[in-house]
């Protein structure tokens, strides 16, 4: 990716040199994912282009510059498959690091795919191989995740655990997701799997939604919120008046915040997690919006390890929410290879498909 | 009061009779607060006129229904010295009670001086004398707490202990309070006590900052935020341009809460507990000031008995702050009579007053 | 019951008069649990005996006093299939109500079939028909849930909630539950819900661990803690040497307090609710058992109304794992007449059965 | 130190050489703890004899390798007066430091003073020169904090903050401390600083409770716990019979443990913090110590960077307790020299003094 709203372009780098503590990786699959959108569109600021994007991938082993273990201890072998937390270089030294304890504020921080220029190296998954730093933190997948499964959770997934945690769901409780692209639908499988009895998930798209219902989400149709009939209105009729313990934003559309609040019931949390870019203000009344209902609302920004961690956990299960046939793998629509990239990017600007997934190496599961 | 901005009169009621548990005490003390001035204005919804106000109230017992406890299990005499907590009739019985704990939306609660008609009693403190309803909380005061400390903390102490608590301030952490009104005060001493390091009060009035300082809060006076050298702007270089831990709003005016949000820090978080009534809507921009900020709002609706309990604790302490000279007592700028009460919902609505009291019966301190 | 170590006997009451508020149900179910049993050697102090015992029941709404709502607000009417709260007059005026909201320590708290006298009137399950005080907490069972599936979870179901509920489980994190009872399956049950990936659970009894494989928990057999190849090594083994998140205490047996606690890893949760009557000490050593290993310990003592309300959300879904057959009906093992009581209590006393339920009206499900 | 039991003996070492990133200090102070008469005594597992004690130390800085910033971006230049982490070298790479979040069981975790060989070189404090490494986080101290005041606080303030942020501590509630030693008296003081109304400090030693009484704690007289009118009692009778709401050990002792839980209330919390060495075991009864009780015993195992930096921030006030005269730098009792080291040794060992301190540079404040 050249710049803003350049085309893109396949070029060919030279074979890395590796240091001490680095690992080379055949990329097996990465993703296209609406963050790739918004860098082709130049939505996010600071970013060095020209880049390889793809943040969150997997590959095979090729390499390895020493002896190299993984975060549990182990070492990593020529021919592992391997994937690694593409947020890295948090420095661990920082008042945010140290302090606040909140790792994905900290100012070093770097992403795969994101804040490396592609003339530091092959930093991103669209690329037939990938150099893992020292300091990345690496997991061999165990033998019961393939490669298709991780992607298919991909990003998405450690963001919405993260959104999970926040929301704090009980056993017994009923929570809205907002939004049933791969963050939405990874956390209403979340929701459920943290014992939330009724897990609604309202959206425009008819496909997102009838994927949601595979996976035990009751799908709600999004309408104009003004209606009397609107989703706002039948969540709360399904809640005794009352709205949900807790409700998840998944759009990044400002007016969703208002329309989820509504959502949540007096005393409950609202999440926002789907606002990785600027696309505008909405009002909100700090009386009725938030005073009076004692609300929490909870910024959720990023993920670090831990989410990384327990994601693998749970993707060691094939049925993303038990009792439910679907399987994470159901979330992938498409798996492009390199010289369709350009396809896959519009596809996913259109929402043509749920999760689009590269291999730029022809890789099939 | 007869009604929305009908002018207020002064009436004769009967003596009462109690029914079993019930005590009638003689009104020491009482406040005028900002609710007070609401209640006048008519921006309050739902309220039966014509009321007595007065929601906070100390008096002596003058009379008791049978054997009353307190909460604390010992017997009321005649001539104790007695406050109540003004929220009453939670049910203990509703899904708000039991399920969510959140008795502060009881649909069953009561509030003495702006729930009651007057046709149900002298169920207000604007009043010689008042009937304690038999499920009302009642504390005798102990005795290093004198009525005219209690009355000084008054309604804004409980309120601003609920607000502390949802600040979850850990020792050394810094925290702003937005308004210098009694909330807001009481916020910023309850903020030190907690082991806030530094603490700063924003505000536009002079003599309240000037108060806030004799309580050890770093007084800042609010200019237009806009303003490359506002108040956000100190306080953000008076935190290494992180922005504060903790921001507690207790101004009930919309705008304050963009500005607060601008002076809270990545991580951190803003209790909102100033708007009690409808001001408006405000701008909220959910990624910058959520989303990436991955920040928690905390709206703080009411109290209840936890937090008055606490309080009672907290004022056997003269000093409000320890380590500065300041009492309780120096936030009453002013007791007024019966026959003053005009005067004094006036200066408190024309912000004259850091605290009004009113003495219907001519006691003095 | 007449008295600790006496003899059953059944015994003929008076129709009893209602007064307003109060319910008469005809007792479809009531169980025969632990606790019983202790009440039947006298392990429990301040037992009123003469007694009925039977705490958690359900029943057919026979009699009303006047117009009684349950907790959400629902007219009450006769032949309304309904359960209550054991737990009651909890007073919300007391100390621990209000300050320490913690209910369940409140002094004024009653139990049915446990703390009122018989001569108190119809206040047990073991009974044909069953009064309801006007404070009880009354739920009418929504059609989803049947009255067998309710007692089959019964009274085990809301503790374990609270229990579950203190240990704070995260999405892929590893448990153990000590104890294949009814408390103990029931939290596993739970843990799994809640979202850990692996629930080990730890009994001598073979047909207990074989119902607890049939709910997806996975079985380990108790053996001599001392031995190298003990449950506690097997655990480890398990957990990378580390130990589990999270482990429950179901069993009341005080040497099972240490080997739970070698089984937690270091800032773990070790959960205790096993231990309802006194059976003895044991030996901790607070170095090596908390503070080196920076361990939360978190006894649970009874529950609340949430916890009951929870419950029957949970049992509106027939499979109590998703994903796994079992239904929540599978834990009962007998049910006995009012005839055969006394054997009922014996086969739970020498843990023939996994849920003893009783049926004094010979209802079948 | 040479080893266990063996004389302490002064020796000279080379002017170090430093790598890039590392700083060379000239000791002002450094300490002499409890944990240093366990490292002579031999009672710590794994110390690398001959060691250099003195784990937590303040410097100038005499040499600089390369630019080196401290943790909030400040180059650090020769001359400037700095402290540190005693613990260093936690990975940020292992299962502890990224899932548990809990650095303080990092296997790869090292301690200045305790954990490294004099081999290594100087790497504790009892020395004239140390050298900190380039991963070691450093502080300037702010011009505020003396290093007599920053001593003064040493090893025990960080672990107190530690300990008093799990003790959770609410406004006005009431708190017990065991054991007036450096981090008793340091609880006792940040308990007071949280909010708490009263705190009551446990000790046999006249001197330490005189001492706590300097700093606004209420000294109570250890006696035999089993006596009628025992220090427990007192407590019982000064929390109306409850107990407080939060206890903290600091002794050491194993049966201070049961007396503890007696005196913390129902659903209140009890937190160790003394068990630094294995001093053996207490019987604890499951059922009345905590299931009954719903009790939380919460182990809190050393610190980390957040409660250093918290406490530099606390120690820039001179008052330790707001409202009362004593200051941080009273508690050292003695300051001594590397001659006297051995004497300073034992006066720890046999609780002659509070605080020891050592100047090896015979720097006086």
């Amino acid at each position: 990716m050249r710049g803003a709203k350049e085309p893109l372009r396949i070029e060919e780098f030279p074979e890395p040199a590796l240091q001490n503590g680095e690992i080379l990786i055949s990329t097996i699959y990465s993703e296209i994912c609406g963050t790739d959108v918004h860098l082709q569109h130049g939505r996010l600021s600071g970013v060095p282009y020209p880049i390889i994007p793809g943040h969150v991938s997997v590959g095979s082993v090729e390499r390895i510059g020493g002896t190299v273990r993984d975060v549990y201890g182990a070492t990593i072998s020529v021919g592992d498959i391997v994937t690694f937390l593409d947020v890295h270089n948090t420095c661990n030294h920082c008042w945010y690091c140290l302090v606040a304890k909140a790792s994905t504020k900290c100012p070093e921080r770097k992403v795969y795919g994101i804040t490396h220029s592609s003339k530091e190296g092959l930093l991103g998954g669209w690329s037939e191989k990938i150099v893992l730093r020292a300091d990345v933190k690496t997991i061999r997948l165990p033998k019961e995740v393939t490669p298709l499964r991780f992607i298919a959770a991909g990003c998405a997934m450690p963001t919405a655990l993260h959104a999970a945690e926040r929301a704090a769901v009980r056993i017994g409780e009923t929570v809205v997701v907002q939004g049933a692209g791969p963050v939405g639908l990874c956390a209403g499988i979340l929701a459920k799997r943290a014992g939330a009895q009724r897990v609604f998930i309202v959206d425009k798209s008819e496909t997102r939604l009838a994927m949601a219902q595979r996976f035990g989400l009751e799908a709600i149709v999004a309408t104009d919120a003004s209606h009397p009939d609107s989703h706002v209105t039948t969540i709360l009729h399904a809640t005794h008046g009352r709205g949900a313990d807790a409700v998840i934003e998944a759009t990044g559309v400002p007016a969703a915040v208002k329309e989820g609040i509504a959502m949540t019931r007096d005393g409950g949390r609202y999440i926002i997690v789907g606002h990785y870019t600027d696309t505008g203000e909405v009002a909100i009344n700090p009386h009725w919006d938030i005073n009076r209902k004692h609300l929490d609302i909870r910024g959720t920004w990023g993920c670090d390890f831990s989410h990384f961690h327990y994601m693998i956990e749970v993707l060691k299960q094939p049925e993303a929410v038990p009792g439910f046939d679907a399987s994470w793998e159901h979330l992938v629509s498409h798996v492009y290879s390199l010289d369709d990239i350009a396809t896959g990017l519009r596809d996913v600007e259109l929402g043509r498909v749920v999760k689009a997934v590269i291999s730029p190496n022809g890789y099939q599961d």
